[in-house]
């Protein structure tokens, strides 16, 4: 049986992934008192005396909604938001099994910013955090600033985040290996959706200097016209050598690629053009940007893709759960930048000195404790 | 330790009744590939192709969402969506314990009908059906019929139409002790809120001819023009003999007697005024609208309350369990006035005419079979 049937046979099975289950044991007329009428209404009440008790006596301060719209499914585009729920499923359960967190699939059925920015306003006093899922790009950002200027619970685009925080645990890693200086490299970041953009504006934020962005219609820099709004606040900060071209220009003596955009657009005549000992993330799913051992033969040093039958693998559900589990137990309003480097460096520090090589730069999704790291390393930053 | 004491320990031990566990052991590399990406893309692909599959390979054909907006909370009012959580997840965990169903309690920030209605509908897509609770009359109303209109699923604002329900399973059952037939006799209803309209309405759907309606004001009567529009639609269908006047007025020779309205305000004067055998649900909580001996005392031969502490207990929970089972089983579109009618005749089955007697005409919570007996009765219905 070939994956595609074990998926379909085993979705059928489940006829979901998640179960409600109940605490509370209602077997008689005692506990029927104490967990609905009239005894419910002792913890009402008090939550209704300092909404802040709602962490104390309901699943609030442990349950995180997972939102999507559907428009950004995986690599399948825009399918709306029923066909998206197996994945906001397949979300909720890495929630639970890697963080011990409450996730709720939530799929909605608008797409207007601003309808799905007050969705969000509205469903927040149930949850403790928000996880927004496959929005599609700029209407991501506009969602995800305006909601986190608006709620007091940490709203987070796991696209964005999740990603940019991974790939800075492999750049961390890589360019230990390479031994390089994350001051001294050029950076390029081929692809200026959701995820490029957060990726960048993460490794500057961080103290990257030389960080140049491309997409489809070329290197992104201030005096181009093509680009949107999220486009052209990158460019202000980004490609400081005022690059103009293509990717293959950008990429010419540049020490990282991270590619989140599309298969087979990197030749080897493109990475023979890096830096020696270059650190190459090409992420297109399921077909990478170049094939590892294409890139390999042709110089680059150390190899990481999206893929987890290749070493190397970037998989952001090494940060979502961590993340969220101690941004939950800090309470933390927000998930700040700050935050998000003590994930990655916290991430990258579960690959030991003497473990790190050019093929074990990030720890695998079963790495006992990677969850733990992180929330510990976010509880830290967020008492700062 | 008193109720009030043992409720927020227990709240407190909780930090939420509810759990959201996973059915899927994520627990090896292959088992992440078809749980989450790459797997996952196939059912996707198959709800992609056709919206019904969504039933086939996700949790929404068992599952519903507990939505409020906390203006009407047990009887403590207007308290606000964090303060009605313990409600809904109380609500939720009966929903599983005695129906197997996965109910998501879902508290939202807004009180503004026609967002209430939009929020609604964009939540859909994720659930199988929408119990709606705890909203306030007459706003409940519009929200409800608006989202029978435009929604595929079933939408039930229990306080509404799980009350009536089982409310008319009662009167069925009190009625048989009396010996009457529902064509001869006169009902008032005592509260022209959002359960005392729906009883009404489904009294009269159930084939009682003469039902007159009070509120604070007086009985409901075309004349009057103090009534909101949804009480002037209900005086239009009721009071067929013209009484104008109190709930005193209205007593006099009455044979049943439904108060969803205040502690104390049936003397034994007005139960006396009542014909002969009368049966009178006094439902105000926690305080009746007339004790049940005080009742029985001055001539009344049927008396049920919302407490368990006294015999006849009209609870919904009866009711919503099961009628949502067999709603999402049949997969119904809607909940309509036959399966709610076909829901009480089934819970007034359930007491055997050997077991019927005064102090005896409805089920227990915890009497085994009330909810698959609900369910059966609306899934035949569903099918004609």
């Amino acid at each position: 049986m070939n994956l595609r049937e074990q998926a379909l046979e085993m979705h059928e099975k489940w006829q979901g992934k998640l179960e409600v289950t109940s605490k509370a044991k209602v077997d008689s007329r005692e506990a029927l008192s104490i967990c609905y009428t009239p005894g419910v209404a002792e913890p009402c009440k008090e939550i209704a005396a300092d909404k802040e008790n709602v962490y104390k006596y309901t699943m609030k301060g442990n349950t995180v909604a997972v939102i999507s719209d559907g428009t950004a499914v995986l690599g399948l585009g825009d399918i709306g938001p029923e066909a998206a729920m197996p994945v906001m499923e397949g979300k909720a359960v890495l929630f639970k099994e890697f963080a011990g967190i409450n996730a709720i699939p939530i799929c909605i059925d608008t797409k207007d910013t601003k309808e799905i920015i007050q969705f969000v306003k509205q469903i927040a006093p149930t949850f403790g955090g928000i996880n927004l899922e496959d929005i599609s790009a700029p209407r991501c950002f506009e969602i995800e600033e305006a909601l986190k200027k608006e709620l007091d619970i940490p709203v987070f685009h796991d696209d964005q985040h999740g990603t940019a925080i991974v790939v800075l645990a492999g750049i961390i890693n890589g360019l230990k290996v390479a031994g390089k200086e994350k001051e001294e490299v050029k950076v390029v970041v081929n692809g200026a959706g959701s995820a490029g953009i957060a990726i960048t504006k993460l490794l500057l934020h961080y103290g990257f200097k030389d960080v140049t962005v491309v997409d489809r219609m070329g290197i992104l820099e201030i005096k181009e016209d093509w680009m949107n709004w999220a486009q052209t606040e990158l460019a202000k900060v980004t490609n400081p050598r005022g690059l103009r071209g293509d990717l293959k220009v950008a990429l010419e003596g540049a020490d990282v690629f991270v590619g989140v955009s599309a298969p087979g657009i990197v030749s080897e005549e493109m990475i023979k053009s890096m830096n020696h000992d270059a650190v190459v993330f090409a992420m297109a799913n399921p077909v990478p940007e170049i094939m590892p051992d294409l890139a390999k033969a042709a110089g680059a040093r150390v190899v990481g893709t999206g893929r987890s039958d290749f070493p190397n693998q970037v998989n952001n559900v090494l940060v979502f759960p961590g993340i969220f589990k101690g941004a939950l137990m800090a309470r933390a309003g927000q998930i700040t930048e700050d935050m998000k480097i003590a994930a990655a460096v916290a991430i990258a520090g579960m690959v030991s000195d003497g473990e790190l090589n050019e093929e074990n730069i990030l720890p695998q999704p079963f790495t006992p404790g990677v969850a733990d790291a992180v929330a510990k390393a976010v509880i830290e930053m967020a008492s700062k």
